[in-house]
Formats: C-alpha cells, sequence, structure tokens
C-alpha cells in the first residue's frame, strides 16, 4: 500500500481487541481506507482472556486463541504488520516513528487518523529477582507460550502466583491442571477485589478446596533463585516456587499517548469522548488504553476489559470512517471461573459505593440454582448494592457453581436501566425446574431490599 | 379456628402456587387474619412445574415437589383443608359452599375477604375415547402419580403424546426415560407456539434425533383401546399406544368466578386490577386463573406460569392483609428444556406481533455458547422481534445447549426497560471464555438489526 495515493491514511498503534476491531469495521464503512496497523507482539487479533485456558491445556494449541491472522487481514486490505513497535507520535506532522523489531530499522510513517489501542500492560512489582527466569507476566501470545513451555519442560513442582485478581485465579486453575502445587500471595486482606470481602471468601474456600494454598495480606517482597527461580518471599515466609506468576494488576500503556500530549483522564487511562476522540484532532483511542464513562458513577472509569475494547473499537472504526456512532458505557461487568466456581459482578461493590461517596445499602440471600426438588443444584449467593433512599441500584454480586455467569447480566441491565432494587424485583424472569428455583435468587435477594 | 372469634376472616379457594403464597403473605402481614385455604386436590403448596422430572424419575418420590403440608402450615395458623372442593361463592352472603370430597359432607362458610386462586385445567379434547384407562392429563400431584404408577406397573411400550406445547415438550423426555417409544402429536403446524416456525424447528429436531416421532398437523381424531388404551388416530393415521398423554392446553377454572358474577377480562381468565381485585368488593383472584398485564402490549394477558402466580399471591396476600402491594405486571418469559436442548422466549413472537397489530422487523444471528477456541461451546440461535422504526423490543427466543436459561432474562429485562433493539445491542454483559463469546449472542443479533 503505496503512501502516494490519494486515499485517506489510517494508522492503527496496537492490533489486538479495540484495534483490530476498529480497523476491520473501518475497512467495511470505508472501503476507500488505507488502513495499517503496528503491533508489538507477534500476533493479532487474539482473545488474551483465551490463554489461560491454552495454559491449561483445555484449548489444544496456544495461537488457538487468535481470530485472524495478518495475512487474513491483508486479504481485507488491512495491513496488519507485527513486531513493529511505534516509539513516538508527531501529533503536528501527523506522522509516527516505527521500529521493526525483527530487523531493526526505524522508520515514519503518516497518517491522516491515528487510533491508539496500546492496551494494558501486567504491573510488574519492582523487587529484586522480578525478571528471573521462571517469573512470568501474561498480557500475549508470546507470554501464554512462554509459560506453557515452562510447565511442559519442566514440570514445575511447586508455583507461587503473586496476586488474586481474575488472571492471578484463572491461572491458578491452569497451573494446578498441571500438577503445580500452589500458593496465592495476595496483599489485599481479600481476592477478586471486584466482589465484597464476604462474597471474595466464597472464592477463597473454593482455592482451598482445590488445595491452593492461599496467604491473604502477604506482600510479595522478594524473588530469588540461581539459573531459574527457586523461591518467593511475601509477608515475611518463603515459598519454594520453580514457576512465579506476577498477576498483580494491569496498568495502561500510556507512554506513547503521554509523550504526544494526548490528555489521561482521572484515572489515569486515556480521556475519550462517546466517540472515542482524544483531545487531539484526528487521534482516537479505544481498548485497555482508555477510559470508558461508568453509568453507574456518571464519571470516567478504567476497566480493561474484552467486551469493552471490541465495542469501543467498533465505535472508533465507524467514526473513523466518516459514520456516527457513540460509546454508550459500561457499568463494569465481569465473570471469571474458578475451578468449579463461577464470580461475577457488575456495577459497584459496596466497598467501591461507599468509597464513591453513595449512601449504601446491601441485601444478601443464598437460593438455588434449581428448583428445591431438582437434584444436582447448587447454592448461588447474591448480594445486592443499592443507594439508600432512593433504592437505585448500584451493583450486585453473584457467586456459584452454576447459573451465574449470566444471572449477572440481568443486574447489567438494572444498572443500564437505572432501576431501584424494587423495580428489579419486578422482573418476568424466566423459571424452570433445571435452570431456577420459582424465585430467582435476584429475585430474592431484591425482595429482601427494604430502601 | 372457630368463626364467633372477632378476627377477619380469609377464605382462599385453590391452595397452589398463588394461593398458598397469598395465604402466606398475608399471614406474615397480619397475624390476627382467620385464614382458610379450600383444595380440591389432596396437596397443596406444590410446584406443578417438577411433576415431569418426578414422572421421568429424576426426582425421587412425585410428592417431593410438595414445598409445604398442610401440617406445616397449620402452624402457621393456617388452615389448608385438602380434598375441599367449593361448589359456589355466594358474594351478597358473603359465603362459599364447600363439599369435603372425602366425607361427601356439604357446608357453608363465611368469609370477609376472598381469594380465588383455582389455577388452570388442562384441556380434554372431545373425542372418543378421552376417558380411557391410559389417558392422563397432567396438574395435580395426583395426575403425576398417576402417571408414575402406569409406566412403573404397565410398562408400555408406546405412547403418544397429544400437543406439543411445553409440556408436552417436558413429558416427552420423562416418558423416554421410561423407554416408552413416543409419536408426539400436534394439530399446529410447529411445536412449541411461543417460538415461531423456524425456532421451534430447533426443537422438532432435537425431539427427532432422541428418537421421537414427531407429527405436525396431525390432529386427534380418536383415542381407543378396550380395558385400556391401545390406539390413537390423529390426521387418519393410527398409532398404538399403551400410554396416552394429553397436553393439549390449559384453561383457567373460571367455572365458579363466572357463577358467582366475577367478571372475566378479553382473554377469557379474571379480570384484575393491578392489587389483584376483581370487580367484586372483597373478592381478589391471582394465579393462573387470573389475567395480568402485559408491558409489552399494554393489555391484559393470560400467560399461566408459577413465577406470575407466585407474584401475584403475593402482591394479594398483602393487600388483603391491609398493606399497599401493586403487580408491576408480566412480559411473559418463559423457558423449557427439551432433552439436551434448551428453549426460551419473552415478550412476543414474530407470529404474535404481527397479530397484535405491530409493524414487525426480526433479526436472527447464530453464535457460540463459549468463545470460539473453548471446547464443549454449542451454538445459541438468537432471534429478536422489534418496531419497526421505533426499534423497540418486542420480543425475543433462544434456542440451544447451553447458556439459554438465564440469557433469556436479559431480554426480558430489555422489554421491562421499553428499550429499542439498538439499546439491547449496548449492553455491557459478562464474558468469560468457558461462559460466552466475547460478543455474546444476544449482542450479536441486536447489532445486526437495521431500524
Amino acid at each position: 500500500m503505496s503512501t502516494n495515493q490519494p486515499s485517506e491514511r489510517l494508522i492503527v498503534i496496537g492490533g489486538v481487541a479495540a484495534g483490530m476491531s476498529a480497523a476491520a469495521k473501518a475497512r467495511r464503512s470505508n472501503p476507500g481506507l488505507a488502513i495499517t496497523v503496528y503491533e508489538q507482539s507477534g500476533y493479532v487479533s487474539y482473545g488474551a482472556c483465551g490463554l489461560p485456558y491454552a495454559i491449561k491445556g483445555e484449548i489444544a494449541r496456544v495461537e488457538d486463541v487468535v481470530v485472524r491472522t495478518p495475512e487474513q487481514f491483508a486479504k481485507q486490505g488491512i495491513s496488519a504488520l507485527v513486531r513493529h513497535e511505534v516509539l513516538a507520535i508527531t501529533p503536528d506532522a501527523r506522522a509516527v516513528t516505527v521500529r521493526n523489531l525483527e530487523s531493526g530499522a526505524v522508520f515514519e510513517d503518516h497518517y491522516d487518523k491515528l487510533l491508539l489501542t496500546t492496551g494494558g500492560a501486567a504491573s510488574r512489582i519492582p523487587i529484586p529477582g522480578a525478571d528471573m527466569p521462571g517469573v512470568f507476566t501474561l498480557r500475549t501470545v508470546e507470554d501464554g507460550l512462554a509459560i506453557k513451555a515452562w510447565l511442559d519442560e519442566l514440570r514445575p513442582a511447586r508455583g507461587v502466583i503473586i496476586g488474586g485478581g481474575y488472571i492471578g485465579l484463572e491461572l491458578a486453575e491452569a497451573l494446578a491442571a498441571h500438577g503445580v502445587a500452589l500458593t496465592v500471595v495476595e496483599r489485599l486482606p481479600q481476592l477478586q477485589p471486584s466482589l465484597d470481602i464476604e462474597m471474595a471468601s466464597h472464592v477463597q474456600a473454593e482455592l482451598e478446596r482445590q488445595g491452593v494454598d492461599v496467604r491473604l495480606e502477604h506482600g510479595v517482597e522478594a524473588i530469588s533463585g540461581d539459573d531459574r527461580v527457586r523461591e518467593v518471599t511475601a509477608g515475611g515466609v518463603r515459598f519454594p516456587a520453580e514457576i512465579v506468576i506476577m498477576a498483580a494488576g494491569v496498568r495502561p500503556s500510556v507512554g506513547l499517548a503521554s509523550a504526544a500530549g494526548i490528555a489521561l483522564g482521572p484515572t489515569g487511562a486515556v480521556a475519550v469522548d462517546d466517540h472515542q476522540r482524544t483531545n487531539l484532532p484526528g487521534i482516537w483511542s479505544a481498548g485497555d488504553v482508555a477510559e470508558a464513562h461508568h453509568l453507574v458513577t456518571g464519571r470516567p472509569a478504567w476497566v480493561p476489559l474484552g467486551t469493552t475494547a471490541n465495542k469501543q473499537g467498533k465505535v472508533a472504526g465507524t467514526n473513523i470512517a466518516g459514520g456516527d456512532a457513540r460509546f454508550g458505557g459500561i457499568v463494569g461487568t465481569s465473570v471469571v471461573k474458578v475451578f468449579d466456581l463461577t464470580a461475577a459482578s457488575s456495577g459497584l461493590s459496596e466497598e467501591r459505593a461507599r468509597a464513591e461517596g453513595f449512601s449504601v445499602k446491601t441485601v444478601s440471600a443464598t437460593a438455588g440454582s434449581r428448583a428445591h426438588y431438582m437434584p444436582g443444584g447448587h447454592p448461588i449467593h447474591v448480594k445486592l448494592v443499592y443507594e439508600a433512599g432512593s433504592g437505585r441500584m448500584l451493583g450486585g454480586q453473584l457467586v456459584g457453581r452454576e447459573g451465574v455467569a449470566q444471572r449477572v447480566d440481568v443486574i447489567a441491565a438494572a444498572l443500564h436501566a437505572g432501576w431501584t432494587v424494587e423495580q428489579l424485583g419486578e422482573l418476568d424472569l424466566a423459571y424452570a425446574p433445571p435452570f431456577s428455583p420459582v424465585w430467582d435468587p435476584i429475585l430474592v435477594a431484591a425482595n429482601l431490599a427494604r430502601q
């Protein structure tokens, strides 16, 4: 694709969920657009959320999480260049400086429109030994391949996962499937911070039931070894480990944006409007690097999830191609499978709602996943968070062995609608004995609420 | 409980879902109320929806579907009298005439407040042989016990189910588990009339995959046999059968109401306001005998389901006890398990929406129940029905092997909220690879819609 064509030129920095969904949407909407994607890693358009299952071995090959290859994008007229790192954006010249990581060559490219979808990066806690062989983070396909290879080749007997958020929890299941005896060390007094502590305790109990050693309020202090990792020290305790995963959070990759004068929002991620525009003309942003409007707080939030990245990418692609699309905002819905348990939440936890300044009430209930007389059912724990006085729903959490993953979507819908907990309790939800009690667990909880 | 006490007296006619939830709620709200329930069958407070699973053998004993016994209600101060048929209501005298079906004795009882929860009755098609031994309907625990006994004792090799609605479909699974070779005969050109015909075709395919002979447009003409049933004739074809289930629809049991001057609505069920009041002072009604306000059409509807019965019963009980509760209405959400398939719908089908006079558009999509790279996923077929021009959601249907039962609740929420299909497509739904693709099947369908 030659730059002396008269067509308008789009450069996309970062080719995972947001970047590639934007590129594909822009291509469909405006066949005349010249589109180049620069991606630092060796893969574009992959489902990073699938990597724990690839490591586990449930997915045959790690590369199976790739949705489309550069060759497939080329057939659509999208030039997706992997192993190309963008070093700088020069907005005044509408230029980017790029390094080909294979050849080392550095070159300039020019855009009419730029989409910044650099995503997020796993936090590496700055402690001794953090870069030792056998210490991994998980973001890219290469990370997944490296962890899988380490497991397959070294067959580690013991491992430590640093961080009890959803990536740490999913990797606990994945590593346990390889026979690794695991310790999860977490700095906070609970796992999975999107849940309130009493709901997170069910997740902890499931890990422990599966033989995982969970150490809360154990901040990691050092990693040590010889030619490879041998030990993690956390909370003053030494844990032997032949594999260590750092899953201690994610941060938005805003280095390029900041250097180019692209404004960040209050969360530290790139500020965007509902059309995914940044403060600079001709530059859009989307996905894990960007903020999103949170419909419960009415303020910008940074909740890096694949669903939002895909939606924002599609909106950005439409607008870049000359259309007019608007991103409706998020309520912060997520779900995680932890061995045989599922934990899900939408909106604000009680703790978070208080921190946001809401006057909070909560109601909790436990009800069956099936009619009481049906075999095979399991309890579902429900917690609803709502505003005192108005009764307006602020969030909800569910934990159970079945019927959790889509049930949380009803809470998400209530948050989108701005319903009160009473309105939530009036919903005409589906019922058949294999799938629910006649009073759905969400209705049971909602009907116990007192405004 | 003696009638010469000064306390206010509530009589409930019919002690299943609506009646007993009303009685229990009224008791909790007003401890002074004297409450008597007359129930024609031998059981109160049972989950009729569980009966197919009891017949199947998945539930150990048919009686396990009973939630609470008359003895348990007695401890709460509720007198629940089974095998008592109310023969007449005399509103002017605030009296009911009751027959004790055990002793044959007929007596009068007086009420201050009356709740009519007589439910529905299975339609018996008036054809020769409809009352022959081995021909069953299914509404009560006794019906379930009779079917189970027939299966266990006579071990029928062949059976016919008359009617392809949800009770017929659930009983197909139940009877097949007993080794009965089955034919389902249905008068209409499709099964499960809450679905549009192309969605119902997936249900038909599942039945056929399970070895069930499905005969559409085969109206039943005769049932014949000797001391017991031997054959069903439908659509001119003779089907041998040692067991026959009539599952050809349900009608509201309005005989008592009509005779007493209680007004029926346009659907033929008892007309009620949002407080479950009938046209007669001091008389409430709820459950399968009553109508409900349909939030999509804005008109009364008759959709007899256990969920609505429980909710309406609770509202009636609150109001009878002197409180002020309002039933918010229905959107007509239901789900049925058919062997390994689940079919669900909420709101209006395309056919029904057209019949209601809406200008209708639809969109259909098929998407995975899990991320594309996850093993064990199955396609989910989604159809959304919405209003041309406004884009307002009118209904939705889902069919698939997993992830259907709660997913339909998102459509139910959209109907409660009065959202457009575009608004439905903006929802922040939960995603993790074991539970959904990154674009939920509902979002895939909604985003294909063009207003």
